[in-house]
């Protein structure tokens, strides 16, 4: 049986009600690799921010499964996401759960795979498998950073209650809409974005709250991998705290300006950047349409706006270099 | 009332005493900026690894005072560290704490500072204060990353028992001189480091475990900040899954192995990058001496170790680059 996002309720509850007798839902452990690690930070910062009794990191797979928490196991969730279903460390990560007792999902795409066998939910997310992720014709609510946090969010709301829970899903209701006229609204600018910063080795990427999660994909698996750029991904909590002295007129750095809770950090650092940077691109979630959300739940929203309007940039980007997006030299191809 | 790290067991037992009536101690945060955040960082994978029942989370102050996490209040403890006690987001986090009724521990080198009215327990920690950090005479169990430990610690083993208390605290007896040996150590390896490196504007950091804090740090702190190199901190568990698409035989990585569980994840880097990276400079733990102390808690002193060693490099890189240590450009110096 292979389940979508809307199903998401009802798993949890019946995983709840599995453990009942076995002394409750008492941990949930968000694991993957790279971009699915990356896509599983806003469900991490919900979780900190939200539940008040339950337990919860976010681990690299193989560092989950050669260093793994004392209480994992049958009070636990382990949340897991891999696109494709055949990440090693990720499947390990899934087997470990089996042994282990705990209640395993996995996010993933593919409906059948190495990893099924090994967990006890198969969620198909929705992904726009198109060159570039272009089309933009899909439904972003079901995505996995929103399967992620819907986890989290029902988690959260039937063991100890979360007031916002319907301002949640109102706003995964318009994340969709927002998404799609966000993308039409950077067009232009990311054809200019390409343009200037073709010929650039080394570009930062910036973010705070739920949405760093998006800057540290842009960095890891466009920039990096799949464009060979030098990158980091700097929070703009920690910009004022060593990373800012790297800055000149002629470094660049994406700044991901959020909706929400830790804008004032990112305002503060985008000041900064203006006077002594100059050359920045500028994501403002207020801008790109996000603000219709509630207050109280956007900032868990910032991340799939952002890591949306990418693909825009990104097709860009690639294009103006002659490196398509899907090239490499050492994955898949080499031993490692 | 300045307490050192000696007198954490006492402190935390008198937090667990006072919070007996108000509903216990459920929950530790490690919060602060910068390097002084890094230092934190193994006594989080600490209380991920070790705790079975309170929370923790790890957080830049900035972000922790904008979006304070539901359950921070009367039954938490607030860990801060703050060098010199004058960093204003840390000291609003102080204020926050004292307001939320947390008790609050500050750990610090001055005695006297603006935070310390806003901390319930002011820990003075060991620091070598000698130009560059080079004198190497301090005992090193009492520095912050220790101190914090011992906080994490206390806490897990005052109230739900931490089985290896016994072999932890025999390892940090061990560490002051398996630091002094191992500076020593690498004394002409730095000086070859500083000539080979001298002119490279991107140098990258790698890790694992509780020693990630430490691969972190020398990015942000000595490359980014004390350098103005261009640097990232790639995650070993993380390099397959993108950042390793841009290595080659020019580009520079200063890889930590360490001993304990993750040095399997630490090991496939280092081979995957003998073969395609060339220039590497490789802190191993074991070669260091750290083995010595018991397997069950070696995890947490790779941190401490690493952290000392790389002094000896950064000194050696400064002289050779003619690029003081001290020397900045915007911190203190601008308004930011």
């Amino acid at each position: 049986m292979v389940y979508t996002g809307k199903d998401i309720k009802n798993i949890v509850s019946e995983i709840i009600e599995k453990k009942k007798n076995e002394g409750g839902l008492k941990s949930l452990y968000f694991v993957g690799c790279g971009g699915s690690l990356g896509a599983l930070y806003p469900a991490k910062t919900f979780m900190e921010k939200e539940a008040t009794c339950m337990r919860s990191a976010w681990i690299n797979s193989n560092e989950f499964v050669h260093n793994t928490p004392n209480d994992f196991g049958k009070n636990s969730i382990l949340l897991l996401a891999c696109h494709k279903g055949n990440t090693p460390e990720t499947i390990a990560a899934a087997k470990l759960g089996k042994e282990k007792g705990a209640s395993v999902i996995i996010l993933t795409w593919l409906e059948e795979s190495e990893i099924i066998e090994f967990g006890d939910y198969i969620v198909k997310y929705t992904f726009d498998a198109s060159p570039d992720h272009l089309a933009g014709d899909i439904d972003y609510a079901g995505e996995k950073t929103m399967c992620a946090l819907y986890v989290a969010v029902e988690a959260v709301n039937q063991t100890e209650g979360y007031k916002n829970y319907d301002k949640f899903y109102e706003g995964a209701a318009r994340i969709t809409t927002i998404i799609r006229n966000a993308r039409e609204q950077v067009k232009d600018r990311a054809l200019a974005f390409a343009k200037e910063y073709k010929n650039d080795d080394m570009i930062y990427t910036m973010g705070s709250g739920a949405g760093y999660g998006a800057a540290y994909m842009e960095s890891i698996c466009i920039f990096m991998e799949m464009q060979w750029i030098n990158s980091a991904s700097i929070h703009t909590g920690e910009y004022f705290h060593g990373p800012f002295e790297v800055t000149d007129a002629n470094r660049p750095f994406v700044i991901q300006v959020s909706e929400g809770s830790t804008r004032a950090l990112d305002e503060r650092c985008l000041k900064f950047l203006k006077k002594y940077a100059k050359r920045i691109e500028i994501l403002d979630a207020k801008e790109l349409g996000l603000s219709t959300i509630d207050a109280t739940v956007i900032d868990y929203f910032n991340h799939s706006l952002f890591n949306n309007v990418y693909p825009i940039y990104n097709h860009a980007l690639a294009e103006e270099r002659k490196h398509p997006l899907t090239t490499r030299r050492y994955m898949w191809k080499v031993e490692y």
